[in-house]
């Protein structure tokens, strides 16, 4: 498995009239820490995206514990925990700045060529990078 | 179990580079169709929250099977299976023109007393409104 | 000069924490309204992005008068005062359930060759579309 | 005048169908500067909110250049021109990483005092922070 945590600045256009985070902003929240793992990495979802990859999302679940407030740092701690296949499925555990969680969640992602619209396997060069931490 | 159909017209704005409605939006049309659900029934949710009464989100799945793309006008079909109690539950089938299946998903949602921000049961006056469904 | 008056419901994920509509959100009601004005005069702009044309934005301004609220009926009176050329110039007035002024605001757009990215005048089948209200 | 200059990169979510950031995003891009702006002038908007103050935005102007892409990081210059009085005002350019011209755009706030949801002037506190850059 693994693990990076990545640290998102609540923008106040991420609150509501609750004074709180609007809910679906965890989705965008954890696909700014995916985005921000796979450069941890050495790549990139651009370079995937170029490649003619891409990776529309299957499923996502999410369970809401403490509100988030404007201006919370709030830290998505992020794990891989299998080898890209045909998918690629994330947890987020969301943390506020007193350690307390605020959320976690999954996300499923499926490995697509951009030409054909078909599902594929994740390219080669792609799932190599994650190998050293599932052998 | 109660399911009304609630029409939403996919924005510019809810796109991605894709080409297609971004998944984060579709928890935006679950609460959207929540809305307009809960106006056909005689109430609205703002009519809950100026009682006193917020409903924020405890739990969403999303699973998504066809994408759906800018101006489609899409139907949620929404369903609320239980009586309102110390939660409500709502699954959703999204279906575009061609009656293809796009997304499914659920949300659970807690009543909470807006000023003490502690879990309460739904209000009677509100629980009522769905009594003869469920009898 | 054509005028539509084109109603849209706040959502409650414009909200923010001040308990009011995030004023980034006017942005995308112009672009509703823009959309639904077309729908009336029977074309679409998802026609013209098919045709190869798209109409990217170029200017936008702004002002806010009255704060809008969550479930509020909002109605977007949307002006098209000149004929489609290499630009088209769309003036807006926001307008609560009392007829209150909530917001004004213009968006300019430019008409663009999708193949080759470059500016590019108003295609004749779409410009023709407006004559009889600009002679 | 004081000019920062603060880094944004680009969400998918922040993509539209055109392959570019969705206009209505620099709205959002220019409220997270303004905060980080003050942050690092050692104060946040959330502490101006907890003293009972709101800056509800005024107007905005936005011109566009070139277009932004997922993954870009932008560098927003922010500058504020005046010493925060009855209102504050904004100026932004919005660069790309080969210093290309994005997007120029201003918006001005105006102080509110939370509990009357009056215009007021700005906390002389606040408004101290900034006098060395205006006298």
């Amino acid at each position: 498995m693994i693990t990076r945590d990545i640290q998102i600045r609540v923008r106040y256009k991420e609150t509501d009239a609750m004074g709180v985070v609007h809910h679906s902003n965890y989705v965008t929240y954890y696909e700014t820490a995916r985005t921000e793992m796979l450069r941890e990495f050495g790549t990139t979802y651009r370079a995937l995206e170029e490649s003619g990859i891409m990776l529309p999302v299957r499923d996502v679940t999410m369970r809401f514990f403490t509100p988030a407030r404007y201006d919370d740092l709030l830290t998505v701690r992020i794990s891989l925990c299998e080898m890209p296949g045909v998918r690629m499925t994330f947890y987020h555990d969301v943390l506020n700045e007193q350690g307390e969680l605020v959320n976690t969640g999954t996300v499923v992602l499926v490995f697509m060529n951009a030409a054909t619209r078909k599902a594929c396997r994740a390219p080669g060069w792609f799932a190599e990078i994650f190998r050293p931490w599932f052998e």
